[in-house]
């Protein structure tokens, strides 16, 4: 067995670790041609430095892995932050709950921040959160620029991201769900129900998840060797309003389709509204899936066929990380997927 | 006009702002036989004074109606607690995104506290947050001692409460909404359309707006001249599965409701579901009222008659007043309940 086979060090998977006596402020300040004042500053996120110096030095601190000098009387703040760019959705409740047991368990609590905006954090985000202290950062189904991670790690805040929106770069946390199999195994399933002409509605386009279950359904049909119709695959925005006009559209179409698989619960309750609107019955005329499993898919009327994603337990282990990589842990993956589950229910029926 | 008739001051209404610069802790540790440190203690909410001396000092307090010297360098720690006993229910999101939504107006963030527990918050609790600042504290639908009352007030911790679940104590601020007024209002649609055996299903008996609610049903049975079938009365715990089980309950009595009126929306689906179990339809066989208006409420099969509280603007004036108090401003009234309102849907219809 060579060298490379061998399961890899610490060291490996987090330089930072070996750089941590060596890096000082003094250090970066000399290479960045700045005063040490000014790197302090970059570090605890003041406003007041010059965007290129900024830039400079966030570079520097990140090249040089600094980590902030850990101080004897470094308590925990007790405050793990939970950020959202929106939390319209009883999707985000599941997610709250996941972290604040996890926080809870660890005595402590959590801080919903909502973005409301789909850019993903920015500056003010920053310097409001340089305001006071946190022992890390979860970001939930954002946007992450590197210059907000270059930020967070400047100032050694451990960060995790929960279904990040895009590939999140090298080296960053991130908890996801098999979102692809998910997809495959909602498509399959009405593949086995006898139907051929399967819609979908799937969310956002620059979401990551999106994408992961669009593939699924469309590898579930091109393995049953179904042609993939692309008039029957459409946009949405995962909440019951989208679910609704785009099951509209589908169903309008001259050769309309006898299933619909929605990439959200709550645009499968949509579908369900906009096939009642047109006389339809779910699941004799109209078979629906859905994905998330909302603790309200079961009470649905007919109780919602879906994908369960385990979205409590995806924001307990991010939150669970972020305190541990506080403690100086190091999470031995970096990209952790939890496992989806079709859950069948009366939403569905054999096409006739 | 006589000098009753005036409009109070601010220094009738709180009292404590005359009585700012007197009080002492020096005169406080005087007045109580103890130490300076031990006072500091019980203020900053150290766990290590002995019950009957913290409770001493805490009542002392209280009296004198001591405030904590605000410091110079005293800026706003850009948090406000929001404390659940539960998050279960979707219920909860609308309060969170209330608070979360005036906070961010104000350039705070929300710290979610779950107790897991009706009892209220604890010294498990206080200690927790004794650890770390916060510029204010809004309690929901959770009994608070007077002891955590005495605490919070004696470390001049601005506090409110959104749905008190029992009558709040003299001079605690809370926000709720007029319960009574829309079990009214739901009573009198389902007695409008002709319905006589109607059906109740409420929250715990020991909150405040459930009891409201009944006594609003009440009132419209008998200015109706309808008199009060106790059997008709049943008690749920707000969530769906409730609904359901009590929702079965009455639907097996010999003399069946032919309509319904859940105190909560969760638990008119839990009756929609027991009704289609028993090939009952909604609204032909029974008509079914919820109570809140969430979000899920329009998209349900059918579309839910449910009577909409503010839930969002709830919490949205606690967070606005905790902070405005934070501020040394003082609220014109301790008390305000804010509007319901019966939404007609699709889910009740004349009795035949």
């Amino acid at each position: 067995m060579g060298p490379s086979d061998a399961k890899p060090k610490l060291s490996d998977t987090l330089p930072i670790v070996s750089a941590k006596r060596r890096v000082t402020i003094a250090l970066i300040a000399e290479e960045a041609g700045v005063s040490i004042p000014t790197v302090s500053k970059v570090i605890n996120g003041r406003p007041e430095v010059a965007p290129a110096t900024r830039h400079r030095v966030e570079r520097l601190l990140q090249e040089h892995g600094y980590q902030r000098r850990v101080s004897q009387d470094d308590t925990p703040a007790g405050l793990v932050d939970l950020v959202f760019a929106e939390i319209e959705s009883p999707w985000a409740m599941e997610i709250v709950r996941g972290a604040e047991s996890a926080a809870h368990e660890a005595g402590a609590s959590v801080v919903i921040s909502v973005l409301h905006t789909h850019a993903g954090p920015g500056r003010d985000w920053l310097e409001r959160l340089a305001a006071r202290r946190t022992d890390g950062v979860v970001i939930v189904a954002s946007r992450l620029s590197t210059g907000i991670q270059a930020q967070l790690s400047a100032r050694s805040l451990p960060f995790a991201v929960v279904d990040p929106e895009g590939e999140p770069a090298p080296g960053v946390v991130s908890v996801g769900a098999t979102n692809w199999n998910g997809g495959l195994a909602a498509t399959r399933h009405l593949l086995e129900l006898g139907h051929r002409r399967i819609g979908m509605i799937s969310g956002p386009s620059d979401m990551l998840c999106s994408q992961a279950r669009i593939d699924g359904y469309r590898a579930a049909l091109e393995t049953a060797g179904e042609p993939l119709a692309p008039e029957l695959v459409r946009r949405g925005t995962f909440l019951v309003d989208s679910g609704h006009d785009e099951g509209h559209a589908l169903l309008s179409l001259p050769d309309p389709p006898t299933a619909i698989f929605a990439g959200s619960d709550l645009m499968a309750f949509g579908v369900f509204e906009a096939a009642r609107q047109r006389g339809l019955r779910v699941p004799e005329d109209l078979s629906v899936v859905g994905f998330d499993d909302l603790p309200l898919a079961k009470s649905a009327w007919p109780p919602l066929t879906t994908v369960r994603q385990p979205l409590q337990e995806m924001a307990a282990l991010a939150t669970r990380t972020v305190l541990a990589m506080g403690r100086g842990e190091v999470p031995e993956t970096k990209r952790v997927e939890l496992a989806t589950e079709l859950i069948v229910r009366e939403s569905t029926a054999r096409y006739k």
